[in-house]
């Protein structure tokens, strides 16, 4: 059983179903039918005017965002275990042409409105040190912790103050709004968020991530922005009817609520062992020393993370009984 | 009917098969068993050691080459009507860090020894001139124009003279080797191609393309720079299996026949009219004024090319009573 | 005696005058005394509120001023021979990141409203071409020609109809205003002028150029966007001075005129042999097979110029006995 | 008295002597005598073949060297509050196209091998995460403290280890030499740096400094680098002719011991007040609240560092009386 990543897992039915019904001739790029819907779609799903872009990677999604929220000769805030800055090959310096990612410390890679303020104000506002634009939070966090939207609404809050453009990174969104019950719209625009990398691969889907954007008057700079990178797919269909297929009947929540579920079996029948609250469908525990390896050697698969550190990650496929026997081999270590 | 472009039509039900028989848990990336099958797969069919990258779009393909073969401050030559000049909206600049196409003129898209020589010779070797550093053509061409091989080894053997290394924009290589009969061996290494942009999109593919590198010594750096740009799909093997399901029984080979032969068949149709040889699947055409409505207005699509002139592309899926019809209503024009 | 450049020509003893007298202790980088000056003098000058930036190349004044005009993904027109395309190393590419250039025919690198509506009219205004941002003329031009400031006002007006920024490259600006005695506000803003690049080192200078901004509410992005690319000198009142110098009793224009009156003598002794007519201070010469060598021989120099032509650049110090020594070198070919 | 800033000193006479001497017609750019003097002077000085380039400030010295040993895609280690970091506006992501700084802690400003082997053992080796591919260290640093040779050996033979290039931001080197009494050649290319950012405009010059490139291979690309970031002045002969003048009767190290000297002075009579030990030309003192505004109220300038501390930094020209009457006022605070 493996447990590296939510990457590894499968893509549910219905978005290959999507896929197969999507195989006929229609306009290339993104005019065909799919693609149009998209907007409507995500702008019914936020209750909000919004605008919609298929990409193929959350790593797209983030840089694209952040290339049109920072120019060159300024920085983005994030935390120093961001997505953004340890496992994106550098690629918000790339599409911004050199801008910086100033660094956060906070629990869990959780980013904190002091946290941001303190960094701020140790910036000198001249031409010499690099002036901030834009923040960007992840949720759910690398470590599998939940922004409420009370708290992405006091970043908001800050970022407005402080001239700042507020991104999220929700490669796994769809487990923070099923952990917490939340509305999208509370969660994103109505906290602030200008623009949201949506995930959907990690939750089920097969290549397609979408890039939300509130300030809809960027959408014609992300459109060139997308292109130029090398993302505008000439098939674009067989993007879009994925993610329409994980919008229909509510899938993508439906899918996180599953992942969560085997998230938290397996944090109760560890609760010791926890490195951080289990609020999503990541799970960090303590081990000792030899005790990986066992695990392995009964068949489960995960990461090491750090010194006495393992991760699991579960996915939208994860069924009860492989969670239980994951469950069973942990307690009996 | 709609002949707008190779990208419009549907995918091969082969390449939908191999996406689902690839839907099962795998290593993310391309750690999969499929991606790890690509070098050897592609190795096979060029006959040589290549390092083959997956990615979504020609422009990925395309620009990633050229980063890794021309610093920011050197320039790359290509015909002023190639699709990196006018149709990837400066993707190469964004690649490169800022580097300089170099436009030649050239017949039908196509670039000669002689024009190259030309541009060459006109750069003062000094820092105040932007030296060049790498060529790149196009075959076939975006007249739907082919290079021989001979061709091909005549600029490539230029190039290596000059120092330059040498990109192939092989969007529709398959159909320059369905017309030619040429080996893919003949038509790009063995004549001085460092990469390739294998494309497979246009040729009843969905969403991958093949980067070819023939200079392998460059994969690090290709690879760091697919990530870089957002280009490494999570889950990678749905990639993999697509390009594996082109090469199995060199569908690839026979898509491209096919769509030949579509446009042999219309050309053959309307001799007088043609602007360009009819080489591999794209057929230009002239028209008078009022015949491009008229053949709209009997449910034909395509495009105006410049004043005077239409642009139809033949797909792998156009069957003869298309294209019978599509000949019927020019012959009656 | 050397015709290269009339960068070749020392500087004027009242500019090294200045920097003596600036050689005391003040404020590091732009903060000093003079530097605070600069803005105030070049409103003066030109009449209008400005911000004037020290920088000390044209190169940098130039990049500098095109990068805040035009993002990455989009274009600056200009002529082919211009010296930004031609002779700064794509100092454009790099510091706008990557944008394009689209190269303009036109007599003597003189850009015509009508090579502008050409060019921007074969432009699709979709995602996949590069959108134009800018135009880049150069007064005087590169081969000598002056641009009357209605000529000026005409790419002005076109450019504000097209939502372009016009940039001025001014390197020799003094012998254009020098030579049609049309005022600097006439032949900038009030054509419509954007930024221009005040040449002043070819005219007598030492290290001194002025990036004139009448859009000021840029200054701010050129600040940091100088800082970011190292132009910024930790003892700016060296430059300041020297600015302040030329143009104190229209030191720049004096200078300007010596200059012009030079070229327009030696014109005058070969109106034959003009592949221009000499409207500032360059000369281009057709030459028969020899004639170069033979003037060379008699200790004269200067830069083929393609073939059968020759350059001769006149500087600030080139006077009466010099120019008819070359002129009557010429007379006797 | 003004202690803010080295930058804010004079120049040195005898710069401002070499500049007038070389103010004559010669070739432009950096093809005159005085330029072509420099690879042999800066060779004799450091004892192997060196490169020498002019260029106008620290920032750009120090960008271009490190454009050339870090490809986009790959990181530079450097202290948290290396000048590159902290004072440049970004110019390394400027320069490089993107690269990444990792940030090092360590005492004083100074570079550990314990620090850099901890950082680089912390990137795992995949495309995920930025690979590093130079270290930054600054000599004297911005606390003014000053590596020994065998410290930067220790650090250099870690570089060649782990495949970085080392490069050294020397603005206050001649300070650093002046400290420790030890060679050029055995702080620089013996210890294993590859290229080095020689400052001389804090220490008397005017607007010249040094780039030097032990790594001779690289020299073409950096001078192309240098002229496409606008930094190749046209009449270079003023540039080349500071540095050699400061060269001349090693005046560099004489400047640098008189404000070591005045440093020495200060230290001595503030000891208990010491932030760090003052080894170069800079003094940081610990203030109670208050005593800053008594010293500026007393006619001393100088910046706040923090809370608590204020920098002074001495100069070339900062003679006995003026840093007896600082000393006095300190101890009498």
């Amino acid at each position: 059983m493996r447990f590296f990543s939510d990457n590894a897992a499968p893509a549910h039915p219905k978005v290959l179903e999507a896929i197969a019904a999507a195989n006929r001739l229609d306009t290339a790029y993104d005019g065909d039918e799919w693609s149009r819907r998209l907007d409507g779609a995500f702008s019914d799903l936020f209750g909000t005017e919004v605008r919609a872009f298929w990409v193929t990677t959350g790593t797209a999604a983030n840089s694209l965002a952040l290339a049109a929220f920072c120019p060159p000769y300024r920085a983005i805030l994030c935390h120093k275990d961001a997505h953004i800055e340890v496992d994106e090959a550098g690629a918000p310096g790339f599409f911004t042409g050199g801008a910086k990612l100033v660094l956060l410390d906070g629990e869990g890679a959780k980013v904190t409105p002091a946290a941001i303020a303190e960094a701020c104000g140790a910036i000198r506002n001249d031409v010499h040190q690099v002036q901030p634009a834009a923040i960007s939070i992840t949720n759910a966090t690398e470590y599998g912790l939940v922004y409420r939207a009370s708290e992405v609404a006091a970043i908001g809050g800050l970022a407005r103050e402080l001239g700042l453009a507020l991104h999220m990174d929700g490669a796994r969104l769809a487990n923070a709004i099923a952990s917490t019950g939340e509305s999208l719209a509370d969660m994103t625009w109505r906290s602030g968020v200008d623009a949201l990398s949506f995930g959907f691969v990690k939750n089920g889907g097969l290549s397609a991530e979408a890039l939300i954007l509130f300030r809809t008057e960027l959408a014609d700079e992300i459109a060139v922005r997308r292109k130029r990178a090398g993302h505008l797919l000439s098939k674009g269909r067989f993007l879009a009817a994925q993610l329409l297929a994980m919008l229909e009947g509510d899938l993508w929540l439906e899918n996180a609520r599953a992942s969560n579920a085997a998230a938290a079996a397996l944090a109760k029948a560890a609760p010791a062992r926890l490195v951080y609250p289990v609020e999503a469908n990541e799970v960090f525990l303590k081990v000792a020393p030899g005790e990986a390896e066992r695990l392995r050697s009964m068949g489960f698969d995960f990461y090491d993370w750090g010194p006495g550190e393992i991760r699991l990650v579960m996915s939208w496929n994860d069924e009860g009984p492989a969670i239980e026997g994951l469950a069973a081999a942990i307690a009996g270590l």
